[in-house]
């Protein structure tokens, strides 16, 4: 049996995880709402380390000032007692009607005027929990029909939008940096950051983007036909994994918000992989130190206990996986294939050092192409190795 | 019926689209190859303003110096003869198995100097062709698994790469600007830039990434369930939009290469829109300028009338829509639809000009969500009014 | 501009299309629900020629008997006051949570129980309205993990239940037939018919299955990745295709629910194309003679006029395709690329009147391989001529 | 270490899957060819029970009839003296061009007849190779439009066809069963029985539909964005499993063909758990109990050796997974996750023994759906259980 979890492990959850009440495009609730700091209360029992929200998670939509402070000081007093962080906070801009058409890219200035001040409330709100990322899922930036945005524009108003929320966190002098969360779509029919590429490329084009980085979700990318690794991967080369959304996803449909590793559970490996152990061959690089943050649903076919079985099961999966790719990374037949494999070979610069390119050009490898295609990479026997690992 | 493409039209197409035998992951060829010049003498017969190539489209792999320099000249002489523009021209780093783990992220130093040393000398062929863009699409850039790529080192080394190339490209004085082409998968079960998104994102990390755009090719980002039209959106917002292949996909897989207009019908009419038309509210944005180039394939049951029909195929769709683009503009019902929908309103600023944060946060809208709310954006009405136009 | 629709027509949209409010997983309701005989009064005055319903888009999930005759009355003296028909009566056995587990494929036999008398109780209500199709559509008929059902159970509960109430519609004497409607997913992650080759192999099957046949919807189908038309011929060719739902789909993702037309138009063109003029070369093959159903949504983003500029959308498409078809299929152009492409040659037999299979294994055909290989079907030549026709 | 496979385990394999030289759309061979029997003897080496191959395979297309019986003769011998079974025969009826458009659905009738006698020829050698399976995969039965295809007269055809065949080796005695390979799409744009339920749905119309089944490929499936085991279990319940080929895919893309276990891994153990443990509430439903076949591609990056790596780890993939499906059927916290979930209760009927719909609308089962509603079905749980099985 694995091993229970412990705040060292820094597993968080959203509330709005644990508290979906199985509402979805064809059915009601399956399960009563509980107050936010029932859930956050269990959480802690479960061996959790931190907890994450919506404004809206915690106060509605139409609450007063004194409203929003009862219910977040309570939160927050429940989390403090429980020994919890609160170790991220966002905004809900996108479901109520308002913003049916978008908050920070909505074709209504007034709207938009409206969501961007409800994303600054929320950042004080942020900064008021303690928490060190802000995150911005632009669920509902986006269009059903190409004729009905100009993207220029489009792109305009968010850099407009991310740029006065982070230029605010800095005036405000907060401890807090912006994770963007792309997603592909639902619930419209083409959002503006479908993926970790095109938030990377937005950040790129920012006045603030020193403090804007990513949050990119498992299933997201995967609705996106991506390979989420990989996509971790190239932000963690960028410098911009600033948080992370674990779940599981089944293929190229709607959104499932799987336990984590119930989905494609060797790309989770992966994953946890490069989480835990960094890149094989590049010891330098940036790693990744946050939260392990899960961002699922438990199946609308369960009830209260299945709330916590689920939450207990992405913990579970996550330190089994851990644990294994520790195993991996030590076998030393992982090293030989990795050698075989030239895994490691890949950091050495292609040109030597101080080569230039006209050496280059004129330089004699004696290399013989014919020859250098008989290579056997061994990628499959790798490949091999990490599921003996996997469920060996 | 559609009036016949002229030169000014700027339609190119690549050697390797109409020199396609046919040859796919489960049969033989199904026409024979022509020669190159073949190939270039009947598209300008057509209508074409230029050609483009990959070095191995033109000469054998294994070519001399002479060789290459015989039958490169030979095509050029063919094409300024017919009046064509060589205007594009790549490497082929990705059919001999040599590039079988790819060519500048190979995990084998050899075959990444062997391979950026066939990437510079396709440069000089390019400038000598007259060439304005040279293409890179790391086709066999990628992996199949997970554990056989150090991530963080595969991105240096395309770094490292793309900026030899590019500094190549400035310290020869070519005038010549990179254009990157991503694709998700395939031939590699993944791809390192699966999307535009992510190229851009490479992009900005890049030393000179001034001379590095996108060459983003329609089926492709559809490969990736995105929408072409926002690519193309992002890409022109980031002024990196430097060279297009325009084709055809009809949803999930494999890379089909149809002709312009036979995959997503309502897409393209979008995609022309905005190439020939620019951005409804934002008339002082970037504009594409370039060619319009296809990267297609005559379906493998066609022989060789099939060759002409469905390059002919493309550019006559290309000019259809573009009328029905321009028709479509001018319609005041499109113009009407637009206000309700606030298409041109998304171009205003957010914030008022000089407006501060705290001014901002401190005003008062008078703005009422539950009204906000009600607005109906008429953005069914306005895709309504677009296929009127496409099919009316 | 297209003629307005007329009854002859036989459009139909079910009650829950223009009455559903915009309820998703991110949001609630963007637009008021409307009384059941608002909607029909609507549609009839839009050209409709029918409507259809599940039970409880008339009445509430736990109405008495009296409420159940009160409501579906009232919407029948509506309906006939309006002279619209109503053409198909269907369940809904997916929205109350009692149903999370599936109607008739339920782990819980007392679910299952209560779900087979709910649509037996349904079956009454579309005799007693007249309809002479009765849809089944097992939404919640799936599940999302393999160890959590029996498949071979799940296919005899299925089997049983459909007897059941095929056999049920015999025994009253009823005129009605039931539409099974195949889905890939959403909200399951996997469903159990999840496409029409699915059904129609169920109804194989079944004990009662000659008053069994399918009810395909457009988005579905594409929601498998397959092709719409395909899966209609399929169908027909097995006399099966007794209903079906027009709409609009853009690739893999949730359910769109689009206006028919605003999803893959050319597929939508062959769609129209088959309904209205059927197979080319089978003149006496089965046709489709029944309602022109639309299953769709009005966009989140529309208020109430944009209910009924959709619906409108949905008709005035269809009319636009039928036109097209109809010249399509008349055009000199089209026959000869019929003759070229061997369109009608298919419906020849492989085999000569009375050719044994030793007669035909002893014939020389005198048949050249290679120089049959050669044949040019001009299939691209061919789209490109729907291609005209369709936007020309 | 997992245990060495011996004949026992019923393991075969393609002669192309080993035999496969890594040609892809983008590249030439990687690796050399080896003689037919070179591939049979390293598979028995390897502890293979059975080899399976298409016509050519073993001799070229325009091989006559001397060099036929040669080649296939001596592959009989090797493996007869190899101790192998040649339990599957299939016909090529893709790779030569004049098969372009199909080979039984061809709309050219000359190419018909050539297709269905060289698919009768096949017939023949399957039965002196003693094989029990004539696999039919229809790879070019399809179309890229809608417009170049009757539907009607294809699904004739390929009724036609099959009937034939089917007709023939009940003529000659043979025993032989036929499997259709369904697969939605690749090499052709959209393929004619593009999923298991397709190809159970043109079985079901057949005159000798008796000795005609299934061979359902992993990959295939998934491509249709389906679960493949709940497409063994259909076919399974129609007693129509007759053959399997297991490989890995990793989502919506070219097919991929990787090693079994490679692609969505807990999908793999449910497959494993299905065909080695039967269903789990239904011991009176068919088994199967057919060949163990892999239908895969050793990776174009491997040489020689990984061939061989590639074939092992599919088989050692097989047996880790048997092994843990074991455990985990006979693991009681399974049997007690079964029962919360009510897995074994779907086998019960719904109705009662003998009860009849009148008494069954008439009983009171005193049922109340808003307590139902609450069962907590554990299903997440139940998963978990499986998971930790898998890789614990």
């Amino acid at each position: 049996m694995v091993r229970q979890p412990t705040p060292e492990d820094k597993f968080s959850f959203g509330l709005w995880t644990v508290g979906w009440t199985g509402t979805d495009p064809f059915g009601g609730p399956s399960r009563p709402a509980l107050d936010p700091w029932e859930y956050s209360d269990k959480l802690a029992e479960l061996g959790a380390w931190g907890i994450t929200f919506h404004d809206n998670d915690v106060f509605p939509f139409d609450a007063d000032l004194a409203t929003k402070q009862r219910l977040t000081g309570r939160l927050k007093d429940a989390a403090d007692k429980a020994g919890l962080v609160i170790e991220m906070v966002t905004t809900n801009t996108f479901s109520h009607p308002v913003f049916k058409d978008g908050g920070l890219t909505s074709n209504d200035r007034g709207v938009r005027r409206f969501g961007l001040r409800k994303v600054l409330q929320a950042v004080d709100i942020a900064a008021e929990m303690g928490a060190s990322t802000f995150v911005m899922w632009g669920g509902r930036e986006g269009s059903e029909y190409d004729g009905s945005k100009d993207i220029h524009a489009a792109f305009e108003r968010y850099k407009e939008g991310l740029d006065t929320v982070a230029g605010y966190i800095k005036s405000q002098g907060y401890d807090l940096r912006i994770g963007l969360e792309p997603k592909p779509n639902e619930p419209r029919g083409d959002i503006f950051l479908p993926t970790v590429g095109h938030a990377l490329a937005l950040i790129a084009q920012l006045e603030h983007g020193d403090i804007v980085g990513l949050n990119p979700e498992t299933g997201h990318e995967q609705m996106a036909n991506l390979n989420y690794t990989h996509a971790l991967g190239q932000a963690m080369w960028s410098g911009k994994l600033f948080h992370i959304d674990l779940n599981g996803q089944r293929g190229l449909k709607y959104d499932q918000d799987l336990v984590f590793g119930h989905g494609d559970l060797i790309s989770a490996f992966f994953t946890v992989d490069l989480l835990e152990n960094g890149f094989p061959g590049s010891p330098d690089a940036p790693r990744y130190t946050g939260p392990r943050h899960f961002d699922y649903k438990p199946s609308r076919t369960e009830y209260l206990d299945g709330i916590w079985d689920s939450a207990r099961a992405c913990m579970s999966t996550y330190l089994m996986l851990a644990e294994k790719a520790k195993a991996f990374r030590e076998d030393p037949r992982v090293r030989e294939a990795w050698d075989r494999a030239g895994v490691l070979e890949l950091a050495e610069p292609t040109l030597g050092a101080g080569e230039s390119v006209t050496d280059f050009l004129a330089a004699d490898d004696g290399f013989d192409p014919e020859k250098a295609a008989q290579r056997d990479y061994g990628f499959v026997q790798l490949q091999q190795l990490a599921l003996e690992h996997l469920i060996g």
